[in-house]
């Protein structure tokens, strides 16, 4: 027989900020009229109560402990995350077998859009180079071109890559896609699999990462794929940061292979103090921030549960947004 | 009785880079049939020909000292220059009664719609305080909501002015335009004469200069009128430095009043490698590449002296891109 209410354990992450914390009111504003068949209660990251975990029927939020999950939350049949990205707790071999594993993805793309939009006209003028001039109070001009039917390849194309194919054919660019499976696609005039990149690569003016990390993506953007653009190229990651071979980038800059780069993901987030990536010419750094919005963002992430409780409530398993446990996203 | 040839001096500034030079061949590429009623001789600015000037009924290029011009080119006609800043030029008073000054306006509008798109997005999205964090290695993200319907504030609506007021309208902001008459333009939804700028400025998220500079619009962008712009706002430059109280600017980016600006112009260009304006927070320097293009920027700034050259040939003096002796633009 279904429950006739769900049990929610609710974790937040005070530590990264306001944007991301879930509070009893946007849990109410998310869920509607469904919040009253749910038992809701707070918990820091930092201090889990296990007991309330093992009477769970549903986790949400951000930063758990796999291991913890695994042990005690012995009743789970939903976990929801509020990030798209799922790569900490891959692989999922500790979700229990009766649950799901669920993220947020789907809710990034017009910030993502519009970010893209942003760094393919940066790229394109060259800002990367004055940011770098600038450091130095060197004045040195470059002339560039209206950015328009130029290459793009995206690697990537679940919501954030289409968003970003968006924005790329929004400029008239030509745009390309290297996909896990290859299969055509409307958003894009071209896919291509993954195991044609180096191919896709020759003609590039402009790459773009943004697929999930996943063990067939860690390091997929090697000194093999970045010597395979054509002199002057630029790239942008939105992904992981542990997709890109940081060390190779950082070279093709220096040799001015690559003619920029706008990074706003990285392997160690905060970009550590020490770390050269800071330093490197024709680099820029965003922290993180080209796809979250600051208000409204928790309210989109806990959008796939309406669907999702409401299935739970029926005894049928989620089907919004579940992270698969072969493709690991 | 009108002529049948025209003497032209054209003048390059080596110094300048490629993409400035008049060449033969973009001469004759830019004329067309009309190149073979002109005897063309090319000068150096650096070393003025006063014999050839004497006899030039057109000088053409960029550089000319106006105290020669004034002394020497006594059967001058047309003068063409061939940027659209004229404000070295100015005021008109060296220029021969029975001559008339032209300049290249409207060839920059294309080039300056992505800049102004490009940078407006990066204002929205807080690049430059990311500019400044990595300076000091350290991670700062602000999440920043998608950019729409905010109040832009267009100061100057000229060829560039509507070009900016386009790519403001592309992203769905409310576009106003503060110009010398204050009269309604198709282009924009509200426009303020001069006499009201600090009016104009209560609501603006971003200011963006392009307008020309003359004795009227010199410091026009005072302390006074940054203090009545809302806090947080955003401030771009594609006008000319002196148009901007460049102090006053640096302390409402260290006070916090304005959050981030962008800068293509300064009133010394190359910027001094000791100008305070590199290392200001939340300032972007770019050198003066907003609106100029590597590749057919000559052959563009050419294209007004097809009807003006037909029309001294004719025996009537020159109409298209005539500067005004006493607007000054």
């Amino acid at each position: 027989m279904p429950p006739v209410e769900l049990r929610v354990y609710i974790q937040n992450q005070p530590e990264r900020g306001e944007a991301y914390q879930i509070t009893p009111e946007n849990w109410r504003a998310a869920l509607g009229p469904l919040a009253s068949s749910t038992r809701i209660s707070f918990h820091d990251a930092r201090n889990v109560d296990l007991d309330a975990l093992s009477r769970a029927d549903v986790c949400v939020g951000s930063g758990f402990d796999t291991r913890v999950i695994s042990q005690h939350a012995v009743n789970l049949r939903l976990l929801h995350v509020t990030s798209a990205g799922v790569e900490k707790y891959l692989p999922l071999d500790w979700l229990p077998a009766g649950a799901v594993f669920t993220n947020s993805r789907g809710i990034h793309s017009e910030k993502a859009e519009q970010y893209a939009l942003m760094a393919l006209l940066m790229l394109a003028t060259r800002v990367p180079a004055f940011v770098t001039a600038q450091r130095e109070h060197a004045w040195r001009p470059i002339l560039t071109r209206v950015l328009r039917h130029q290459q793009v390849t995206i690697v990537g194309l679940g919501n954030i890559g289409r968003a970003v194919a968006k924005a790329a054919a929004g400029l008239q660019l030509k745009v390309r896609a290297v996909t896990r499976s290859g299969q055509a696609e409307a958003a894009v005039s071209e896919v291509l699999p993954v195991s044609r990149i180096k191919e896709a690569m020759h003609d590039s003016r402009h790459l773009v990462l943004c697929c999930p990390l996943t063990p067939e993506t860690r390091g997929l953007i090697s000194s093999e794929v970045i010597s395979a653009l054509p002199r002057g190229a630029g790239l942008i990651n939105l992904a992981r940061g542990a997709v890109l071979d940081s060390h190779a980038l950082a070279r093709a800059l220096v040799s001015g292979h690559l003619s920029g780069a706008i990074l706003d993901v990285f392997e160690e987030e905060p970009l550590p103090h020490g770390n050269p990536l800071w330093d490197a010419p024709n680099l820029l750094v965003t922290p993180h921030v080209s796809c979250d919005e600051p208000e409204g963002y928790i309210d989109k992430a806990l959008g796939a549960l309406v669907p999702n409780l409401s299935s739970l409530l029926d005894g049928v398993l989620p089907t919004v947004n579940v992270v698969s446990r072969t493709l690991q996203y």
